[in-house]
């Protein structure tokens, strides 16, 4: 820990400089997916190097097939402090349509949409350029006062984020060696609210089903041979229906091998959300948490596995009626997945689950639709509990260890690729209207944002 | 009972003239669909008026609003006799595709198909005018013989059978006392095979529900909504799945209430047939009777009720894979009936059984699809008692009592408007060809046929 004050009153006396320099880099018109922007992309690219060598990294642009990647490394105070990635992107989204903004996306402005409450306008203020330049400036107002930085810093900006990141898994595995690090920071995430930071720490994984159950050579009329004829579509009902016991609790064998408790501490945490997170269901009609009975809704999306039925189709489907008994009924099946569970395993204990209830007159083909594991940093990880106590610092409400639904697929690529954990934090507010016209970041969210990185580099340093 | 010999004796030295009566019918091309067949319609029914009154019937000719019903009576021996309703359709189905047909279809003739093997070809031999000639020239033999007919009888021909019966419910209606016998005879189905007459005594009844179940008010993603909110297909999946227990008896309350063993005797008869049952579901590529345990195939498609899925959607249904809590799921199910069971207490206790399983985040919304009671000849009926045992004299195996799966609307009328029980016998053969070109009738048919009515008509004489 180094003497933090200073640094903090040093990022605040530079907001100024700051906004400009994220005004320099937002009125680049760095659209990835539109090949006519694909000089503004390497511009962007450009002015990042040298932003960070400005500020003692060793930066280098390097080229891939689609946009370059910026690759930086500042060694530290000492080859002793830990050694992070940080993660960020410099590509934006389109702007259009166009005619919906109210000022030039790629001219930033700063309005005050409420008394006292300022944001950035712009294209990419809050997706991802604000974002990454709260780390960059926090890292600025370190240097500035102290001379260096407290830990070992590679950066990693990547200029393909919003077109599907297509040079990222070779990228990775061609500088394996220089990327990994003991851990990533990965800003491109949000808030719980606007004085609640959030770390995320877990993304569930997936395994993607699809089961077609066939009985008779041909659909039947159900009066010739109702009663007698196995129906295909009884048979998926059935094993679907016996998917849950009558407490939500997945019935597959070991379905909950490698599933841990969530600690005491974070359920803790979580009850205090309660409320958003009812009007989280609310918001889409409903009102009880549905699966595991017993845990809330945050419990349940974010730490628990689940089995949905994600389509289901069979027999006479349109207008009207028809006393029709059909060949077929099929059904796509998805696993989300916690903590250790396997995802091969879960595919074949379904599998083995279908195939013991299929009748000997039936039979059933499966379809395989992807699958990944879940990604956990663990609760106890020292990254996660030194970040929370930084955002904590900085924040009216304390820092809350949230999981998320979408996923985030670089931070399944560092675990798997780089053997590194993710902490994801950063600063956006659900009302960013970000890949949206108008899109914002409050100026609140920038200069907090660079104050909470100066706090969790300083809670990082050895 | 009269003396039967010598009636039979004519019939069988008549039988040159009775088919050249029969071609006469045959020849008119009385396609009930075609408006360009119109007068052919009425011709046809003219015909049949004009050979009626020949034997002693007081026929007639009734104006629809589409084509002619022939309404005939003869009084038979005696006031004290049964009286029975004779049914059968002069109309015929169109002939395309006429290159298909090896002769003429309105030019009948008899061909020799296999060494002894006769059979008459043209539309209409089998269905319906060799059938119901053989009722008519077993009734000119009787009263050739013995100057009357041993029952009292009311024939109705119809000439719209073929076209939906647009003038059938308003004739009834309007003629309802003129029609009403003590039973009807309805000749339009088949053996059970070419040494096997059948009468049909059970008609299933049905009942045709569609139920929609909504959760939240949009689909969900299921990363982000997976495990809290309510999945619409989970819940009609238990539903579905819970309609049947593991010996495959329907579950709802009150189900069976009206349903009767079907009697042993009957069983044991159907036990002869069962290697062709089991060949019915091999045909199609199942080999194990499904539905409730125990029972045959031709118990559960004949005498048993059954609860089908017949269709169900909900969710992504497409190629690939999409992670979506759908809105809403549907399904839509059918219910067989028999004996007494009441449409509407099945609807609404199938209602009663959805809605106590929909939980409190969830609603359900039905559709009705139609509803009729089972039709039942009692298998102690004095009527098909008799008729099957004159069948069993007439041909080489006893005759069987079976079930129909396809629906007969007349016999569902003539009990709910006339309150009469039909007994259904004729004595077409699964290779016929019925609708088809080549439509033909074996001649032994039309011969045993004949000889068949003549043994019905003098057991059920008084």
């Amino acid at each position: 820990m180094t003497d933090l004050a200073p640094v903090l009153a040093a990022a605040d006396a530079a907001l100024p400089q700051s906004l400009d320099r994220l005004f320099e880099l937002l009125k680049i018109p760095s659209i990835s997916t539109d090949p006519a922007y694909k000089a503004d992309c390497r511009k962007a690219a450009e002015w990042l190097v040298a932003a960070l060598h400005e500020i003692g990294f060793t930066a280098s642009l390097r080229d891939t097939p689609g946009h370059p990647m910026v690759v930086a490394h500042h060694e530290g105070a000492s080859a002793d402090c830990p050694h992070a990635l940080f993660y960020g992107h410099y590509d934006v989204q389109p702007v259009d349509p166009l005619p919906l903004w109210e000022s030039d996306p790629f001219i930033p402005s700063i309005k005050e949409i409420a008394p006292g409450r300022k944001v950035i306008t712009g294209r990419g203020t809050s997706d991802d350029k604000g974002q990454l330049m709260t780390f960059v400036e926090a890292c600025r107002a370190y240097k500035a006062v102290h001379g260096t930085l407290p830990v070992r810093i590679t950066i990693l900006f990547e200029g393909e984020e919003e077109s599907g990141s297509p040079s990222l898994k070779p990228f990775l595995e061609a500088n394996r060696e220089e990327l990994s690090c003991d851990f990533a920071l990965v800003c491109d995430t949000g808030m719980w609210d606007a004085k609640t930071p959030a770390i995320a720490a877990t993304l569930r994984g997936l395994v993607g089903e699809e089961i077609i159950i066939t009985a008779a050579d041909r659909d039947l009329h159900s009066g010739l041979f109702g009663g007698a004829a196995a129906n295909p579509i009884h048979v998926l009902s059935q094993i679907l229906g016996r998917l849950h016991d009558e407490n939500g609790r997945v019935t597959l064998p070991g379905f909950y091998d490698g599933v841990e408790e969530t600690p005491e501490n974070i359920k803790a945490s979580w009850e205090k959300l309660a409320e958003s997170a009812d009007r989280y269901l609310k918001d889409v009609g409903l009102s009880i948490p549905a699966g595991e009975k017993g845990r809330s809704v945050l419990e349940l999306t974010w730490a628990r596995p689940t089995a949905e039925v994600n389509g289901i189709i069979g027999g006479y489907t349109g207008d009207g009626f028809k006393t029709v008994i059909a060949a077929q009924a099929s059904a796509k099946v998805s696993f989300r997945l916690v903590g250790q569970q396997d995802p091969q395993a879960i595919r074949e204990s379904f599998r083995a689950f279908v195939r013991s209830q299929i009748p000997a007159d039936c039979s059933v083909e499966f379809k395989e639709h992807g699958a990944s594991p879940a990604i956990q940093l663990p609760y106890d990880s020292p990254v996660l509990t030194k970040a929370k106590t930084a955002l904590s610092d900085e924040w009216p409400n304390a820092a809350v260890v949230i999981g998320m639904g979408g996923s985030i697929p670089i931070v399944g690529d560092f675990q798997t690729m780089l053997g590194m954990d993710s902490l994801m934090t950063g600063f956006a507010l659900v009302d960013d209207r970000i890949h949206s016209p108008n899109e914002k970041y409050d100026l609140m969210s920038f200069q907090k944002g660079i104050r909470s990185w100066v706090r969790i580099l300083d809670a990082l340093s050895c």
